[in-house]
């Protein structure tokens, strides 16, 4: 037996007695974590400080890796929030008198063991591990390598917080981050029930292509805005504005802006203020030319075809001119990748057939594609968007973080 | 392109217009299907008589292949049945207004395009489509090459009535039973939103370890019933026979009796009927002391250790004595497959332990496991039972072939 199948083995076993836990046990832990966070960041901050004379200060990952005495705090905060958080199990999702005499309920329970794979972000360590937990999961965090000191101090101080509080250990394992392991992890079927990865493009397609364990995605958001004919204005200014320029650098972040043609002598006053942020725009002729001389010369360029179906995660965006709903619809039908699209128009009728039509995690009128996150859906924390259809689309909160199973409690009875 | 890019890429585009159209419409279709089996069964048993004349009448396949007057009625029968029962789509979900004035509501949608890859069982054909089409999802069906003619007749029917009923065919696509077909729909992501294998754990086994797509596994049951030091005798004894004896060959079926030691005087009781019908029971050492003289010497044997932990899928069975319901419950966890479980008791804790500790799609106390099924849930029809965790788990009806998406409907909200 590897180590890693060792270790799986007690994560597995673990996570039959965190199922039986009761939540006042789990919050009272999360608590206990959220100050022993606190309470151990000079620890924390040394061990930080190690990974960090490792990397090049110039590398765009220094800043996520990056620990301080308030971020610190944030994450301890946010420990305290999923405690406070209602619990996702045992609730009754279903319940079925049959003729027969058999009473069927459908109750919540935990998957089991997540495996999480994730880049050099520390914050993820204990975010993932609260996620987990609150749900009655056991978790092993494969974190990047450029973080494991920083990893291995937190995971640390929550092995202690469970020991202290009477829990199994084995709710945590923090792998070595090892590539080898990566791959072990992919194919341990019946001891990992789920993994998610956290990261790059390359990363998920790597663990998609070669797990066998089930994978939820927390894919690309290629994202839409239609600015339809009878758009209001100042909404479709304000959308645009926020959606591409809030925080470019995450998926819900707009990529392509499409605009009704008769809407085109509007777009210059649209665009105005994402000159003033520094935002280029990749233009279609037609919006090329309603743009030319009234938009900063320098942040204007013709779209190529690689500027749609791009997800930009940058300062950058396209235009795409068209001429009805359907056109804008069968773009981000084929260009989309099923994570946020929006509809700005105070047209219902228009309203209703983007939101029927279109086939995403979350579908807008009226509002930021910027709001696709867990705690602006009312969720509380989550994992990540995922872009698959199977069991969770969209936010990953704690309820999705949970399966079912089917209680039957009968009398002797038996089938026909 | 590839012949089968080509189809799977019409497929995607009619699961768009299918998950537009209203459900009248739908089941008018699924209603005039069943008038066209009934009316066509002349070409569909021709057809099947092909397929019947390439194999072996002893193959055990044979039995499964073949079609008559009455399979056809009871399959035209399903159909109408299916067509009978609510809509799973345009449900709300969940329904949020949040501070912020976004309204958000959970909709139920299709999945998309569905993958099913099963063996030779022509009444999957229209079954499979049957239910794919009632929850708005277009469907790519691989069935056995052995029963490609009478596939193909029922195809043609289903194709004719959907040209019809004004529905694009595209709804169904039955793909040539090619081995490299099977390779390509398995890594057909971005065409296929999931596929499901129905059908030996072989079939099942190769598709977890080669798709890239995402899989919904219906696999093996290894079925426990746990007779308590509580349990009634009458109910033990009937849930039991019902359990290994009402259909040995399904998933559902008892492999294994656990019977506590203080019952071991009951042990021959229990088995009476069994023998009746010609089971063979795998005891172990304190459960074939127990049975040795009392029980048909020719269907007793002692247990090796590969009589736990097997799907026999037939008429045999093991025998396990404990100690404890804790022991019972080590041994589920140990060599169970999640599938269904049961323990048959009088005492309450005793229950209530077993429910909340098995970890299983279903766990039934004092009731057979032969209701695992759709039907007996009073879900309607299924098109197999999960013992994954994710999405579903259990019997996978209409509801379970529904994805969801989020709409959020605002008035020019951005979030700060």
């Amino acid at each position: 037996m590897s180590t890693l199948t060792k270790t799986l083995a007690q994560l597995r076993d673990a996570s039959r007695t965190l199922a039986l836990l009761d939540s006042e046990v789990m919050d009272r832990a999360l608590k206990s974590l959220a100050t022993a966070l606190r309470k151990n960041s000079n620890a924390i901050l040394k061990a930080n400080a190690e990974d960090l004379a490792k990397m090049d200060q110039k590398d765009p990952k220094f800043d996520r890796l990056k620990l301080t005495e308030e971020r610190i705090g944030a994450i301890a905060k946010d420990v305290s929030t999923v405690a406070s958080l209602p619990s996702p199990l045992h609730r009754t999702l279903d319940e079925r008198k049959r003729p027969n005499g058999l009473h069927i309920t459908k109750v919540s329970v935990p998957i089991g063991v997540i495996g999480i794979i994730y880049e050099a972000r520390p914050n993820v360590t204990v975010d993932a591990f609260a996620l987990c937990f609150k749900s009655g999961n056991a978790c092993a965090l494969k974190g990047g390598s450029d973080a494991q000191a920083s990893n291995e101090a937190l995971a640390r101080i929550i092995h202690d917080v469970l020991q202290s509080e009477g829990i199994d250990e084995h709710a945590l394992a923090l792998l070595p981050p090892d590539r080898s392991v990566t791959e072990e992890l992919l194919h341990a079927n019946g001891l990992v029930d789920v993994i998610i990865p956290r990261g790059s493009q390359s990363l998920i397609d790597f663990v998609r292509e070669n797990a066998t364990v089930p994978v939820i995605e927390t894919g690309a958001g290629i994202v839409h805005t239609y600015v339809d004919k009878s758009a209001d204005l100042k909404k479709a200014t304000d959308i645009v504005l926020n959606a591409k320029t809030r925080r470019p650098s995450v998926c819900n972040a707009l990529d392509t802006l499409i605009i009704h043609r008769d809407r085109l002598g509007d777009l210059p006053s649209i665009a105005a203020p994402l000159a003033e942020k520094g935002v280029s725009i990749f233009a279609d002729p037609d919006a090329y030319r309603a743009l030319k001389g009234k938009y900063d010369s320098a942040l204007l360029r013709e779209a190529k075809p690689e500027h749609f179906g791009t997800e930009f995660l940058s300062l950058k965006m396209s235009v795409k001119t068209v001429s009805s709903l359907e056109e804008a619809l069968e773009h981000i039908a084929t260009y989309g990748s099923k994570h946020s699209e929006a509809i700005v128009s105070e047209d219902q009728q228009s309203i209703d057939t983007f939101l029927k039509s279109v086939d995403a995690a979350a579908v807008y009128a009226n509002a930021s594609t910027s709001f696709s996150d867990g705690a602006q859906f009312g969720m509380g924390g989550e994992i990540g968007i995922s872009t698959q259809k199977l069991h969770v689309r969209g936010p990953m909160g704690l309820t999705e973080l949970t399966s079912y199973k089917w209680i039957v409690r009968g009398d002797g009875q038996v089938r026909p």
